[in-house]
């Protein structure tokens, strides 16, 4: 992705609902691409808190998921000085823009959404920012101008979503959008939980990326092995790009696997050791951020500041077309 | 009114939807009501501009109707010394904490509003504008804890879901908002039309406010006249307000029409020349700040700022206790 970025610079906008801990399959198939990402693209990565309020109603808890988000991304290499890291709440345009979109939506067409469709039929008194906040996706992304919004799979309708109402809003009231194209980002989603499945907190599954030693320790062991073929493939796939992390290759991951078919203990401690290589840093790093939370405060403080200059030169244009402007 | 309130100053707060001329019901039944209560109260008078959204998708009407409602207000005696003149879109934390009522209001909850329910068994495909703007009003309200919110009997239902909508956030997030109490307006849409119903632009049925004398003449000999009695009531009704206006007292009126029992086209030039009397100096200020936009839009700018210092105190604490303030 970042090869066809090279010529001239992109802006990829991505968010982060602060509602909880990343586990390496949050890294393997998104936040890792975004560090990867930000050499050759003008990044901005919001952490959506206000869309976090449809679920997180306390404000200790939303306060330290705000932080712990910010911890994540710079702990893994998401450089302030290269990306835009900002906090949604900060920028008032975005619910703004979010109620324009709600004028020039129809309630069918917003109830069609799966989300909404899925919300709703574990719970008729879902609230009501859970069926609107597509609309809030929409101007989150809209007021960037991303020609990149990577996404998963599971989020490729809101960003068609975003796409009709970028269009409408053309049609209704002139030219002011661009429609953005989803970028469903590579391997999203692939790295397998400790019992085979997609790895999903729902699923509790998860090998958190910040672990503590025990903590992966315990999730290793949990792995349900599977004795057909060579290699216990639910251990293999968890490893798989672990070891590619750390070692830039696999070649030789591949024949630690057949030194020692069978003993799956063996390859377990492996994994486990790698899993703390691998992580073990990023913990340390995070945890020193975490000792300085002030200076992270300002980066989201300046992320605001570069953010804002954004949205609001794209909601001037916006106020102007409704008429708000006189 | 006015003499409750004169110990202490209160808060009142009015928004006015500009979405077309007013007719003299709705002066009598609100807008002048609020010129008598601006000496005595601080006055908010918000021009909900982004309500309007939901219908006016057109720049130059919706301008239009900004700045329309603006002459209209400064025409009718309100003054920016006392009140304050703002639009909604100025101050962007309405729409924010719009948002915050979105994610603790159910979807039921919302569906079950009058207005709602309304609009939706006439079109299904409505917008969801039209279906949370409630918690866009209850927004309105919340952020200038006002003890006066002026509403008419339609009206009382928003007023009942901001006191709810008040209730539920302090109830999750702590002691926040001032519950509001409607201030049902006296007389409050008991003016006839032309035609004797309620005066509404629904039922075609209205005297403009800043009418010509031409509309005036022609919506006079509009009136169906009732024989029934001594006096044409629907004539008379009509001209009772104005009449009190103009002179302060009406028996001089009830003389008049019992002189002219049951000569119609001479009660109705008499209704005319009243009319006339009353609306062409209201209608010749409004022309002289007509001429003058730049200073209407500066009143609007001093207004925003003002009302913004009192929205964005509010909403600092309401930031706090969600959450999104580190």
């Amino acid at each position: 992705m970042s090869n066809d970025s090279q010529n001239t610079k992109k802006t990829l906008l991505s968010g982060v609902k602060p509602t909880g801990r990343p586990h390496i399959g949050n890294y393997f198939g998104a936040m890792k691409q975004f560090v990867d990402l930000q050499d050759s693209n003008n990044c901005f990565f919001m952490i959506a808190d206000y869309h976090a309020v449809t679920t997180v109603q306390n404000k200790k808890e939303l306060q330290d998921n705000i932080l712990g988000v910010a911890l994540d991304y710079l702990a893994i290499g998401i450089d302030p000085s290269k990306s835009i890291v900002f906090q949604q709440s900060a920028i008032l345009e975005h619910m703004e823009l979010s109620w324009i979109f709600d004028c020039i939506t129809t309630m069918p067409y917003l109830m069609r959404a799966h989300a909404f469709k899925d919300a709703e039929a574990k719970n008729k008194e879902i609230n009501v920012g859970t069926f609107n906040y597509p609309m809030l996706m929409a101007a989150d992304i809209l007021l960037y101008n991303p020609d990149i919004v990577p996404v998963g799979q599971d989020q490729k309708q809101h960003v068609e979503i975003t796409r009709d109402t970028a269009e409408k809003f053309n049609r209704i009231f002139g030219d002011t959008f661009k429609i953005p194209e989803p970028t469903i980002l590579k391997d999203a989603g692939v790295i397998p939980g400790t019992d085979g499945q997609k790895m999903s907190k729902s699923y509790n599954n998860t090998i958190p990326l910040f672990a503590t030693d025990e903590e992966i320790t315990k999730a290793v062991m949990k792995i349900v092995t599977d004795s057909s073929g060579n290699k216990p493939m639910n251990v293999y796939n968890i490893h798989l790009p672990i070891y590619n992390a750390l070692h830039g290759e696999t070649a030789s991951l591949d024949a630690l696997y057949e030194a020692n078919a069978g003993k799956y203990k063996v390859l377990k401690d492996a994994l486990v050791a790698d899993l703390i290589a691998f992580i073990g840093p990023l913990r340390e790093k995070r945890a020193a951020l975490e000792q300085n939370l002030d200076s992270v405060k300002a980066i989201l403080k300046a992320g605001a500041e570069k953010a804002k200059a954004v949205a609001e030169s794209k909601m001037t244009e916006v106020r102007e077309k409704v008429g708000v402007t006189l």
